[in-house]
């Protein structure tokens, strides 16, 4: 099983550079003075570089939502007791949720996957691949095995290839599991010796005396499992969970087909830690749709090297920010296909004597 | 003519507290933790508001771009000759703009108005409102006549009036004229009584010496012309742009007619200035679409009191911010008609003993 990974992260390599300075060499022709398109300029340069292509355009995008549950509720670590993880998974499934709303908007399809919801659900549109009912409380000892975590991961990457063989060009992270701020926070102080001080939010929606409850159940399970940051299965299988196991197999599925993967908040963010831990290269194909106002994640953006596109003070997680970021995508694809060149509109550039 | 302004003042009132208050209770029976869509639910609250429904939905959506010259160009202000301006319409006209692509993604009918280009144009879609041919130059003397820019004001309340009886729900304001980010510089420091190093920026693109001479262009304005922040018109007129005056009545006529505005950047927010100098209660029909890379906007919108939605570094003005944010209303309208709420979807809410 340990070979399949090595099978998908042996696949992953780096973005075409040649598409990138096309991309460059084309947004300087666009008749608008040189950069003022900010961001979508260093988003259009990348998309080129992943989908070699100047022109690119994303006609299937598929928002995967992953869904588990924590052991380490029975910490009373979320506001929310664990049932609404499989309550919502009905919400998903009936398409009511928030990110089935903007899902909608921004024509892309919503997948629910079960790895790992503490109890049975069936619907027809339900892609049902539960690893386990939910991890252990690992505030006393493992989440899961290293061989659950490994299975979760390689979840992921399967529901990613068959999507690309189903046409998908355009993969959203988004996830679905009351506790699931908690296994990130220990994702991100494992990964890069964050303090939980730093590391833990208010997820949702918690209060002072439960935040100093939530910031020492983590660092007992630091400090109880020992994560070793040398080794990203060691990680997920202690401190994870099976959704972000799942994630960080759907980020490596994305980057090995050279596929965009736009990432969502904080639990997809320990997703990307993951996953750069597995292939550094992977990196090169994740676009972070938004800073969230959950407390850690923008540290953990600046410790992934990525610069966040959105800044809504969004936290509600389950891909909803990633799907509003879309939007953002396609104006890309409208500049680069629609907009006119200095030399098709007929209109000066910048004085050479004044630049 | 005065008179016409105080009459369009006059009909700017709050907007509907009651509608307001019913969109923060369907918020929080929506199905996800209280407030964790962030901005998105200010915004959702502001536009209840404005639009004295709980569920939104804008069918037509109209950037208006005003375009005129300005004489402070001889001053070696920008890094495009002023021609470009004359250029650009054209651009605009045919659809090749980065603002005719981003209105197209989001829907929205651009309609380009000459208020004040230094040139003869004609085009069947051509708004053809020019007052004079471009501005004097500020820094000798004032900009314009008092009654040119009252002029200027009223041809965008008539611009914005014929929308609206034409179905317009929803403004976006949007502009082009080499050296407007000059005179946006000198309204902002003339009503915030801010120096010229911290309201001019780089515009299309200057060097460090040209930087230093706008702020020194922009000092002299002020020194020369002593615009008087009391009286709007007299730093409109002064030290303002046709273009400016026009986007200042637009705003006006849209919070007249009770329909929210959604402003692009640096050049907008000048405009925004003077039309909550010359009515207060305007600003409640303004949002804030974006902070731009122009230094000086920041600034701007913190003195309006409005958060901007996106920072994505944009300096490109034409309304393309503007455009760009149209999918976050867009986003609300979907949020607060389609989400399930928490009896529907049968979820439990947070627990009230954690709470």
């Amino acid at each position: 099983m340990q070979s399949a990974i090595h099978e998908i992260t042996g696949r992953i390599t780096a973005p075409d550079e040649k598409s990138s300075l096309q991309a460059v060499l084309h947004l300087n022709n666009l008749t608008k003075p040189p950069g003022s398109l900010g961001r979508l300029e260093a988003l259009a340069v990348q998309l080129a570089g992943i989908s070699s292509t100047v022109k690119p355009s994303y006609t299937k995008r598929t928002v995967v939502v992953m869904a588990a549950d924590h052991g380490v509720c029975s910490e009373g670590v979320s506001a929310f007791p664990q049932e609404v993880t499989l309550q919502m998974a009905f919400n998903f499934l009936t398409g009511g949720a928030a990110v089935n709303v903007l899902a909608r908007q921004g024509n892309a399809e919503v997948q629910f996957v079960d790895i790992g919801i503490n109890g049975e659900l069936s619907h027809p549109d339900l892609i049902a691949r539960k690893v386990r009912m939910g991890t252990d409380n690992m505030a006393v000892g493992p989440a899961m095995s290293r061989d659950e975590a490994l299975q979760a991961l390689l979840v992921g990457v399967q529901v990613a290839e068959e999507a690309v063989q189903n046409g998908t060009d355009l993969f959203i992270t988004g996830e679905m599991g009351i506790g699931n701020t908690t296994a990130s926070a220990a994702i991100l102080c494992a990964f890069e010796n964050v303090s939980p001080e730093l590391a833990v939010g208010r997820g949702t929606g918690i209060d002072d005396a439960q935040l100093r409850n939530k910031i020492r159940v983590v660092n007992q399970a630091i400090h109880i499992n020992q994560p070793n940051a040398a080794d990203p299965l060691d990680v997920l299988s202690k401190v994870g969970g099976l959704e972000i196991a799942g994630l960080a197999g759907v980020i490596l599925g994305a980057a090995a087909n050279r596929v965009p993967v736009v990432l969502d908040g904080f639990i997809s963010g320990a997703a990307a830690l993951v996953a750069r831990a597995l292939a550094p290269e992977s990196i090169s194909y994740m676009i972070s749709s938004h800073v969230s106002g959950e407390q850690g994640h923008r540290l953990m953006l600046q410790r992934l090297g990525l610069e966040p596109l959105l800044d809504l003070g969004l936290r509600l997680g389950e891909g909803t920010g990633g799907a509003l970021c879309l939007h953002l995508i396609d104006a890309v694809s409208h500049i680069m296909n629609e907009m006119a060149t200095f030399e098709s509109a007929g209109v000066s550039g910048a004085e050479i004597g004044n630049q």
